[in-house]
């Protein structure tokens, strides 16, 4: 039995890595915008594709709250096409669970992990490019979500590093809603790890249901009985600590990214610092992340910038409710020459 | 001591009831929609102004979700201009503290008061309309929010007894995002009643923050900033468990709204039904009563049913942010022959 392990981890062990495949970066030590550092900062990725010979095909895809390198797998090749000819890094961002994170950290678990923010994540990606995998420019980042809130600070921290950037359902700097919804849920996760209580579990699942699409799709395809029936179905335990954590990190990178930050609060100065040409994808009636922000950059950046306003009834599930439009949008705005 | 309290009793028993005081009606025990009964079943109310000989000028106005009939006094010269003719009668609902409520019954205090509907608190306005102040009719049933829902209810429950209604910013049936928005709430009131912490307490004050404005005006009106300056502002103390017990029961009540119910789910059957004119005024971008059903049932009543849609960034405060236009609309409605 011992012999036919050894024998399958040879195996296992002599396959090249195949794509898609979890893989590591060991950073060492990442220095925080905060003047903290993490340690351990190890960062978890999974690449599609293959660097061409110019070098300039390179796809970086940051994550979503919450998500991680293996949920964009499926959805890159949905949205940049099958066929594409991209070599596309999908990293997992800071405290995702993957990489290191309140969860996983050795030297800093729980409540001693430092706050990180968006821009800390956009530099330990950096760091993977350049040091990790040997690159000197990107073709574009594009990112949904928390992954879109990346790309505008990647726009403004390293602007001459990328052609082109894509933030989907994204935001320069959260507006005053989705900062209580953060504030709300942060609140909600550390009850429900305390209590260990069916209660906190169905108010985040209530919590979710009310944002998670348009009030005017709730009124439709939401109606209140399934709400009912929802909350019935839910998962009676209660939240991990170290889940509680990764996610109020994350939370709390959000609510201070403002790329203007820098800028000394002025819009146009950021509109103006940004060299890459960026197609601003955002949903009107978005109720995770508002798009007002994201529509203002993208009108101040003039030609640079493609502004695309989803007015559909998904809120926040963009693009996956015009999934056919997205994929033909970003297609084209990729392959298109500067 | 004792002869001065005892004369300043005296002098307050035999000053007449001046009209805005609070006043009290027992009902004995209201039944419920349930098959459970209400016991001390005892209402709130205020009067302005007076019955007139024809008996044909009043005005019952139930409150909203957590209001009062003394919340009304300064809003109904508001809505309705200093100098109307109509005797307004301002009902505390059920639940609300002051009527008979689980942090004020003795029989049934706390949890062991009854479930209740809005069905059941237009039964009990309508026992203290007839039985008490001896009324044959009302000119008219006006209300906010869960007083809108209400007057939805009495469009349906008591159709010949009123000739106008005007729900505002009410619903006949609660959408999903206004059920999440309840469930999310009731489970926060409790863990704070119970934990007695400032999380709790934050939290709530977050969602409050969330659903109060529209998304727009949040991100204008209430950069993100704001927020945390909101939350370091929260009281720390937690919810006293009467006052939890008190929101739950009318977030039920709320909850279980449905005009329809008993007219077989049928919208026109509904429409039929309602024999009085109404004015329903409800907010665009209403994002704690969500205007899809008002709107919906509106059309279906054609003529007998005007809906105004105020399409600002005030979230569910209207009228309060139209307050010229909606006494205009309102005085006209209310003073138009049928």
């Amino acid at each position: 039995m011992r012999a036919l392990i050894a024998s399958l981890c040879l195996v296992l062990v002599a396959m090249p890595l195949t794509a898609q495949e979890q893989q590591f970066a060991d950073l060492g030590t990442c220095a925080l915008e905060s003047g903290e550092e993490l340690l351990e900062c190890r960062i978890g990725y999974r690449t599609v594709g293959e660097l061409n010979a110019a070098g300039d095909n390179a796809v970086l895809i940051p994550t979503w709250y919450g998500g991680s390198s293996e949920t964009w797998v499926g959805l890159q090749a949905a949205l940049l096409g099958e066929d594409h000819d991209f070599y596309v890094i999908m990293v997992d961002d800071l405290a995702n669970g993957v990489s290191v994170s309140p969860s996983n950290s050795e030297a800093q678990p729980g409540e001693a992990f430092p706050e990180i923010t968006t821009r800390d994540m956009v530099h330990s990606q950096y760091r993977l490019a350049t040091e990790v995998l040997g690159l000197e420019s990107l073709h574009a980042v594009m990112g949904i979500s928390m992954g879109g809130m990346q790309t505008f600070e990647w726009a403004v921290l390293y602007p001459d590093f990328m052609a082109k950037l894509v933030p989907i359902a994204g935001s320069p700097k959260l507006a005053g809603h989705d900062v209580a919804l953060w504030e709300a849920s942060k609140r909600l996760y550390h009850w429900s790890a305390e209590c260990q209580c069916r209660e906190a579990a169905e108010a985040l699942t209530a919590m979710r249901l009310m944002n998670a699409t348009t009030s005017d799709q709730a009124g439709v395809d939401m109606p209140g009985d399934s709400v009912a029936a929802s909350l019935g179905r839910v998962s009676p335990g209660g939240m991990d600590f170290g889940l509680a954590w990764n996610l109020t990190r994350q939370a709390d990178a959000m609510i201070a990214t403002d790329v203007n930050r820098t800028l000394g609060g002025d819009w146009n100065a950021a509109a103006k610092a940004i060299r890459a040409d960026m197609l601003v994808i955002v949903g009107a009636r978005d109720h995770v992340v508002t798009p007002g922000a994201a529509s203002d950059l993208a009108e101040l950046m003039g030609e640079s910038a493609t502004l695309i306003v989803f007015d559909n009834n998904c809120g926040h599930n963009i693009p996956g409710c015009e999934m056919f439009r997205s994929r033909s949008l970003i297609r084209e705005f990729l392959r298109a020459e500067d």
